[in-house]
């Protein structure tokens, strides 16, 4: 009988605990010891709720946990909470942990045999004078969170800047909006979303105003003032300065992988870990990588991207749990889908942008169509703007971004598994769509646009 | 110069309006000349509203119609209303017509180059004793909607009867219901929506009777009962009798092609025209048909199907309008898909049923998963049933059912697509699917089947 291996985890969120908990499914407690480490004071939590839990659609912190740290432990997962690793030492086969709540113990090694890194994301803070003042948050996990609502308790802020009108920012704009307070967005780009074409982003803007959120954009943010108790008190542009008693930071996130580089272990051109199919680390058999932390492969332009979205990090723990476990799987690769809700406004991307189809050397066609989410007569049927890019001469599909009310974020799936299958759009007017009065128009506005899309493939 | 081509269409609906409208697109008035003839008092209307217009959602009749007799003769289509084709001569290439609003008139004979047969469908009318008796509607037409409405005005019947419970049927009682009658549907087959299998109908018949209509499974209509005045009175079946002031018959369709079996056109085994993919009636160059009178390949079995949905006519008209046109378009075929509503309910499928699949001769696995329709905590989550069928040995997706609320039906599109891409379970498992808790659950319903699905694989 093989000796009990020995599997670590470091992160205690969707990809370790995912990681863990399926290896824990497919290996028994005498043939592998799982032990995680998580330097926060939750496991398994869904940081993409944080927007609603500020803003009061979700009431109760707890339900933004999936699984307890006792959950875990009583599926046979030792979690360790509070407990920072500092060091992996690859020669020796171990990693070094600190007890948080314990500052003064000694640092313990701990040896393995599978090792899970998970350590998951930063937000991005820029280096402005003032970012450390009080009154500046970031919101990437629970106690973020916590730390933001109890901000809101007491303070009673009334101004709130928010910089960056990415997913986050704009999701937390909203949020700062439905508590009623005074709500203005800073973001450099020339509209809000910029994962989005500007000519959609236009469009979340238009929500965002509608709404009583002032968006300012091209604005460069280059201090954060703050009064004599080193509160913030407003934060300043390149020409103007908006008061503020609050700034929440919508920067968007990178890779914790501090660890691992200082480990020496691969990382890509935006810092997150490299892995192969299987989610290993390059180069390392027993070494093994998943969510915000790592790069993944894009489909669609071939190239590794950091994509950091809770359901690839579920994904991709679960892929590690099973090979961990002795059984196959690999994560083929992302083709960039995203969805996301302002307001009554739903926004979801897949595949290219003109900018990424551009910087690739691809030409393209790209056209917009604007239809409804409904048959026109069926009531609450509502306008809905489909943007569609396709490859030139092959018509091979790169890329559809939504724009619209009820029922239009998740129509981006459709071209999420076109692309995926590598479909063109004269293909994708095929398509065998549900359709009913109230579900859509008879000719589905992602059919509407693979239609254009095609005759502007023809003209060349 | 080539002598100007003359193109008739038979139906003045989805299929064969669509066609002419493609085809005016591609050729002016001096290049073809296009007569269409219908012989009802409407062109171009979505049939697939009649339910929400006699359930009172769509108040005006003309929000059913795309597009009027006149705006089609403004473009250039010469389209006579209350006409109707009572012949097809192949060998001389001419139709005979009749002017229904003239009776006294000669039947007049009208030559051309290329045909459209788009005479779309009859509702199935079961030889039933009483089955003429005043107070028994079909739903098929406008015309057949105004009559429904006009007697639910003036006789303001307070018991209603449903005779079949497939889309139209439920559709009709729950029309019906909201217009305060009491209603009963009477069904053949163990469980409404035998477009289900019957586990996921018994989810339908739950939430009709939720909203008070009474459903009677197993059920045998043998009578229709009328009164001294020859109106209907009730419906008797093998066991019971059900008093009725109307009784509307929800029993399908059949492909209207009496015309086309006169002349010797090919007829597939349900009836409907068989085309190639051009959607060219086989065998004959210059005759081609579409919408409700065809039947069409089914990319799943490998079979023809009949399939009539407004959804395929107009897909089909487009075809045939370009093709005819001098452009080049195909209907590669249908994989299946439909969706529904039933008050809150959703109601979607793909692919092949259990019955299906086993008719084939496939081997295959079935699973079933419950799931929710956002993030579990976010507001408005709402349970969602999920049926996966795949095959044995290959995993090659065969078919999906989904039963839910709010967003429920479109998702029914990501299997569609997979389904026409002939993707594997286990490839779907790797889908990038739109997620954000407003949306989905991290781990979309559609991939918890799939990964459900891939383990009953395994399992062999």
């Amino acid at each position: 009988m093989p000796a009990k291996q020995r599997l670590l985890v470091i992160g205690g969120d969707a990809a370790g605990m995912s990681a863990a908990s399926q290896a824990r499914r497919l290996r028994s407690e005498d043939e592998l010891e799982i032990t995680a480490f998580e330097r926060g004071h939750f496991s398994s939590y869904s940081a993409c709720g944080i927007p609603y839990w500020v803003g009061g659609e979700v009431t109760d912190r707890r339900d933004l946990v999936a699984r307890t740290p006792q959950e875990h432990r009583h599926r046979g997962i030792d979690l360790r909470m509070r407990t920072e690793v500092t060091a992996i030492d690859l020669d020796r086969q171990c990693v070094r942990t600190r007890d948080l709540d314990a500052p003064d113990l000694d640092e313990r090694w701990h040896g393995f045999d599978q090792l899970v890194i998970a350590t998951g994301a930063v937000p991005r803070r820029p280096d402005l004078p003032g970012i450390d003042a009080e009154g500046v948050h970031g919101v990437q996990d629970l106690d973020d969170g916590s730390a933001l609502l109890d901000a809101l308790d007491k303070e009673r802020p009334r101004r709130a800047v928010v910089i960056g009108a990415g997913y986050i920012g704009v999701e937390m704009a909203e949020a700062l909006r439905h508590r009623g307070l005074d709500v203005t967005v800073l973001e450099a780009a020339p509209e809000p979303m910029s994962t989005l074409d500007p000519d959609m982003g236009r469009l979340v803007r238009a929500a965002m105003n509608g709404m009583g959120i002032r968006t300012v954009t091209g604005a460069r943010v280059t201090r954060i003032r703050t009064d004599d108790d080193g509160r913030v008190s407003a934060v300043a542009t390149q020409d103007a300065e908006y008061p503020a008693d609050l700034v929440v930071l919508g920067l968007g996130v990178r890779p914790r992988t501090e660890l691992a580089r200082a480990a020496g272990l691969p990382l890509g051109a935006s810092g997150g870990l490299l892995t192969d199919f299987a989610m290993r680390v390059r180069g390392h058999d027993n070494i093994w990588a998943g969510g915000d932390c790592v790069e993944v492969h894009d489909l669609v332009s071939g190239r590794e991207r950091y994509v950091p979205l809770g359901t690839h990090a579920n994904k991709q723990g679960q892929i590690i749990g099973t090979n961990v476990g002795g059984g196959y799987a690999v994560f083929p690769g992302v083709v960039g889908t995203a969805v996301s809700k302002v307001c009554e406004l739903e926004i979801a991307r897949t595949g290219l942008l003109e900018a990424q189809a551009r910087e690739l050397g691809l030409r393209f066609v790209a056209v917009t169509v604007e239809s409804t989410s409904r048959a026109g007569y069926y009531p609450g049927a509502a306008p809905l703007t489909v943007k569609m890019l396709a490859e030139r001469r092959t018509g091979r599909l790169l890329g559809v971004q939504i724009v619209g009310r009820e029922g239009a974020a998740k129509r981006v799936d459709i071209a999420a598994v076109a692309l995926t299958a590598g479909m063109t759009v004269e293909q994708m007017t095929a398509l065998d769509l549900g359709y009913a009065p109230p579900f859509s128009p008879v000719w589905d506005p992602v059919l509407v646009a693979a239609r254009k899309a095609v005759a502007a493939v023809a003209r060349g």
